[in-house]
């Protein structure tokens, strides 16, 4: 391998991505340089991203690509921001190429589509890790904490639940062709949709929210946690999609899958039952799907309350058991 | 393990550093919340700090979680920027609470010094890897780039050089006790200091500015290219610290690694002829030694030009080769 870290960030990273009105200085010093907008404040996230755990092992690179910043986006979108721009660490145990080519594009898709510019970052030599941090903007006051859920506000989800784990189930299986409902569900895991548009307009209906990465149970767990509040979920009203039902017929089965894996990278969120037709109306301008799954309830020492079963008892996925 | 990667945030990372007065939300939510200074340029660097390539295996924990702070502190110090606040991505292969909280009392002590706050971050499982994002704030049009560099400028250097390249020798070398010259040079290695101060004092004498984290001669090399300009350096003239002359008495080699080794994270910078009072103001207002080591020559084929040898060969260390 002759080529500098230098070489590989100026000759892949330094053009993904468009051009924030922001951006004083990009890729290639020390530091990037960003004009702070006034009227606005900055939202932070950072996720890193390995094989193994956050995608299977024989995922392509445009894919890591484009996931990994999905995943990043998604953060944005669980707090009603804006995404501007972000700084990739990529470590590689080797230069090759058409890898990196394919990682670039994967990358650079989502980039381009939601007009955020990647302005710096680091390569180093190791065991394949990507971490990305991404920055949003929202107005004051604005950005959609965890910590607002109010006893009586009603329960929602964006999307459909579950598709990611049942991918990933069938990934790991393998198989020469899958049938194009089974394609759909490993599309769900490999290209998750940030809830961009929808998180945006949630900024002053919802009271909280936080985007599913490591399951619906485990997730709604830290935003009651957070707001000190307990939920009733109807379970009944937990949305599946059909491929999930085609290759999954049993109704309890989905639903383990709904509450438990994780990867969907949908928005929970919690809004006053008054503002139903704002949601609605939410629905209708972004096209996706938006369902109403409980209630938020007064703090007690069951958290969440399922009409199915008693309690949760598992708490989702878990990086270090 | 019992522990999941939220309590690991939670009870290692929560308080680290001072609160910025313009940090509204910090850990624990999917993004940190930070209000935009209206009069000031963001400045955003990150930096990835592997075993074996950015610090030696041996290292402790409190110099791991010091230098990979101080590394990105460095790159905010050569922009002349005021760090702010910094997010962590931490990669670990197992749970082990003293190497936890060493860690974290490395990255707190210099967080501590220079004011700013650990507001975001990611734990994973894998092979030890500690990626930084760190952002600083200047005033506008006041960043030090790269690329300002004038025919006529004097070329500059903070501190010593070599001593981390010595450093590293000796701990690989190994030893039951090291003289205190030579412990003196291992902590070079392990706690470089980040310039933030002379690099403030800089922001509107330095034309040009980059931090030397790989070796003089490559780093230089990258402030000449970006300014399109060339260097005539007086070898004569690059400062050695005692220790480093105690340790290698040779000039010849004392010059070598202070040419082509790193990590010592000293400030180059150029500046014009005339405002060599207001370096030495800084030097005494900070107790930095600043040192003139050559001029800025206009670009030619040779890119840096040498007293004692005809031009630069060595680009400095490079992780791919």
């Amino acid at each position: 391998m002759s080529e500098s870290e230098f070489d590989i960030i100026r000759k892949y990273f330094t053009d993904i991505g468009q051009t924030p009105e922001a951006l004083i200085l990009g890729v290639g010093d020390d530091a990037a340089i960003i004009s702070s907008p006034a009227d606005q404040e900055l939202l932070i996230a950072m996720d890193t991203f390995n094989p193994g755990v956050h995608f299977p092992e024989p995922t392509s690179a445009y894919d890591i690509g484009y996931k990994a910043l999905a995943v990043n986006l998604s953060d944005i979108a669980a707090m009603g921001g804006e995404p501007k721009w972000f700084t990739l660490a990529l470590a590689l145990p080797e230069l090759e190429h058409n890898w990196l080519q394919e990682f670039r594009r994967g990358l650079s898709a989502l980039a381009d589509r939601y007009h955020l510019k990647l302005i710096g970052g680091d390569t180093t030599k190791g065991p394949l890790s990507i971490t990305i941090q991404i920055a949003g903007y929202a107005p004051p006051h604005q950005a959609i904490k965890r910590s607002g859920a109010q006893v009586g506000d009603k329960l929602y989800i964006t999307g459909t639940l579950g598709d990611a784990a049942v991918g990933l189930e069938l990934c790991q299986q393998g198989a020469d062709k899958y049938l194009s409902y089974q394609q759909d569900l490993i599309d769900r895991l490999n290209r998750p949709t940030p809830r961009i548009e929808v998180g945006r307009a949630l900024r002053t209906i919802a009271t909280a929210c936080i985007d599913i990465s490591d399951g619906l149970a485990g997730d709604l767990k830290h935003l009651l946690v957070a707001s000190q509040v307990g939920a009733k979920l109807e379970t009944g009203s937990l949305p599946i999609s059909r491929s999930l039902q085609q290759q999954i017929p049993v109704r309890d089965e989905q639903i383990q899958k709904a509450l438990y894996y994780g990867d969907d990278y949908e928005l929970c969120f919690t809004a006053p039952a008054n503002r139903a037709d704002d949601i609605a109306a939410i629905h209708l301008q972004t096209g996706c799907q938006i369902s109403l799954i409980g209630d938020i309830t007064p703090q007690s020492t069951v958290l969440i309350e399922l009409d199915s079963e008693n309690k949760i008892t598992n708490e989702g996925f878990n990086h270090f058991t």
